[in-house]
């Protein structure tokens, strides 16, 4: 069992870059990679293409921000936001297929995939879904064992990957409610979404530093991550995170990317 | 200068493969495998997806035949055979991406890619079109300046592959007419393709031991590759290709993959 | 209550046709064509490509065989056979778009759309979904009120299509297995899919005849249906369709397209 | 030979609209519809999917503005602005389900095609390319022939479409420089586009009221058109566009959606 917090303590911050497609741009990532650690960089199967992959991991090695493999569905029209029920080994041969041409555009600026996190419906899937959870994994190791996945405490494919030997990343949302369990509440249901700069910095700071977040209903529930996600695509968003990592920072925690040194949240 | 022909003189032989996608396939890959040395791979943009990709490495690597990655145009709804004109930048990043696919994929089944080889309206287009060949070269030389390139003898791409410092390799075709100049037949001029197994053969042991083929016009043309490219894609493709392979085999040209024992054919 | 059989009763056969895309070719369109009466053209979302389409229509018109709009889910590297959970919003647009693509062929072809199937998960699908099952029916009844809709017996979305006024069309299949409850048996169970072209035919004479099939484990299930669906994508599948429309001719069961005449099965 | 101005006299005003593609919407739909007479709704192909073409025509529906099918290459990647050298056969087929799918959706929204015109790339190559242009002709002719075409005077492909039959239209570029022969200033010209509002809605007056523009070295040229294209999709595009309308009605030119009163300037 890890000590949660140590000395030096740092958190990552993450937001999805690179979601545009072809003449179609989304968010602000100039402004956004001044402010994050990690850059979730879509892989082409839900959004990005090969020059907004190219382009996003040049402007984030610049700026010596993590590039992470943002995995996604086929899916451009929806853009990954629905479930597919794609068989396992499709799933593993397209996952493998997006590493590889992240990894290209990676290399050829300079830098590598630092870590997946899976996107969107996927993301939701692998919460629970046993057989796309292995699939995941499976392309992941095949791709490269050593390689960290970025996910939500509890979630099925994280539980899948650290029995495969994966290193295995938590991250927490800067601006979704929490149940009483630890889970995300529902898009949904009132109150899911935080609007306020003010309330989610205070937040972020309150999981960084203190490992618990308040739940919708009132509780303290513990949670614990290396990372903390926060949005670019929405107006207002580039600021939020901005308050975010100034707040971090009032509070004395770092704001690094994942690395070794941080590794030990997971528990 | 090179010698053209030495001791142990090999020649490859090359074919597509891979050229399916998702329900649809194409060719006899198993039996095609058995034959050649070299497997030209779609890469997803004209044709293949990462399953049929994986499989497809999987398969050569079994067999012992070099994988080549096979990039085209981003168009499968023309299977690549149309010319796009495509921004050199959009065009390099979108090479960049297929390499990187492929080699996830390759590596996963335990080899990896050899050469490349472009595919359909791109590989005519790279004969001349100077934006897009300084493009393509661009795109090798990003993602591996030690990858050979696979082509036409004259065609530009090579050129300027050979100035960026790229091991160019040359091909001649199997079953296709040469003019007096060493170019191509128009493929809708009458005689452009052969058909016969005993004809096809001939002309590629002549290829392969003399260094030269008859034009169609009944000249001797000089043609000096490292492989030769058979089909696979028609009724009877197989059995020519093994023709060619026996008729090479008979007249003493070993056929092996393309490595660094064959590479002086260039001249 | 409609009586089921009447003098000069006739069964429509039904097959999916066009299924290829681009230069990737399906089954044997053109044989397939001189057996059955009503042709499911796929109609570019799921397969099919506006030049298959356009073929399939001109060469469907020719033999008098009806052209029934074969609509999917957007997904041609999965061909249409894995569940999207699509916003129904988007699979009303999606299902008009693809109508109104497919009479045009039609049209140009100097025929017109005379049914609506739906095609692999989303055939499924609507047999349970409810959400998806409306959407559907909003989008044929926006494009047509009067066009027909045809699928399985107890399918949810005929259901409602029949709620909402469109005139309703049901169907067997003539290869698959039937449990007592009327329904399909699952294709992964042994025997679920029938091979033997003589059963095969049979199962198909006393449906039209007798008005019910005998289901996997031996009871006499009721099922009355205007159409049966055969298939022609396999090897031999033309010479099954063949056999059951020989079959039926014998027994005297009137081969035609679905029409006015013989609409009043649905029970 | 037609009078080309006569009492009562009016023009169109065009913009491209509904040009986003799932998650990605471009331009400022809404305002530009409160602005023009005729909008160019994408089919699909280069932009626009079945959801945004459905409440385009909706949205230009309630509005009393016309709606025009931008057919374009299928090329969502390059958003059509590229040429593919696709075979006229399949051009024919593609034209003609783009035309047949946003009917659909016309229809389902209580309006019709009013019009066609290219979009992109497609454009520019129909002013020249003998074998599209007949391409694009013979899918209008074949949907429906008394369909108007709209595009630039001088292109091959009217030439083509008034020999069919079909009814012709032209248009000028409100922020275009023209060249004394009265065709488009290159793009990549300095002066090629022009910005200020003041000027386009000058020269957009000298077009509708004189039937001439002032090339860009300074001569006078005959510019007679039905309408005036103007832009949505750049910041300031609408106010632009506003303030052509209001200088046009300023000048007591009706503003409204071509028919069959204005067609009589093609000469």
């Amino acid at each position: 069992m890890f000590a949660w917090r140590e000395e030096g303590w740092r958190v990552d911050l993450n937001a999805d870059l690179g979601e545009g497609f072809g003449r179609w741009e989304v968010g602000d990532d100039l402004r956004l990679l001044g402010v994050v650690t990690s850059a979730n960089v879509a892989c082409g199967f839900h959004a990005g293409d090969p020059v907004i992959m190219r382009r996003t991991c040049e402007a984030a090695a610049a700026r010596g921000v993590s590039v992470g493999a943002h995995v996604g569905y086929r899916d451009l029209a929806g853009f990954g936001r629905r479930f597919v029920d794609v068989e396992p080994a499709v799933l593993t041969a397209e996952v493998l297929y997006q590493l590889g041409g992240l990894d290209a555009c990676a290399r050829a600026a300079g830098t590598r995939i630092a870590y997946v996190k899976p996107h969107g419906a996927l993301y939701n899937a692998l919460g629970t879904h046993e057989a796309q959870a292995d699939a995941v994994v499976d392309a992941v190791r095949a791709f490269d064992p050593s390689l960290p996945v970025l996910g939500l405490p509890g979630a099925v494919w994280l539980k899948r990957a650290e029995v495969a030997g994966l290193p295995v990343r938590y991250e927490a949302f800067a601006d979704r409610a929490y149940t009483a369990m630890g889970t995300l509440v529902d898009r949904r249901r009132p109150g899911a979404v935080l609007h306020s700069a003010v309330e989610i910095a205070e937040r972020c700071v309150a999981i960084a530093v203190d490992g618990h977040v308040r739940s919708i209903d009132g509780h303290l529930v513990r949670l614990r991550v290396h990372s903390i996600c926060v949005h670019g695509d929405t107006p207002g968003a580039v600021g939020i995170a901005r308050a975010v990592r100034e707040a971090l920072t009032g509070a004395g925690v770092g704001v690094a990317a994942m690395g070794t040194d941080n590794a030990r949240v997971g528990a």
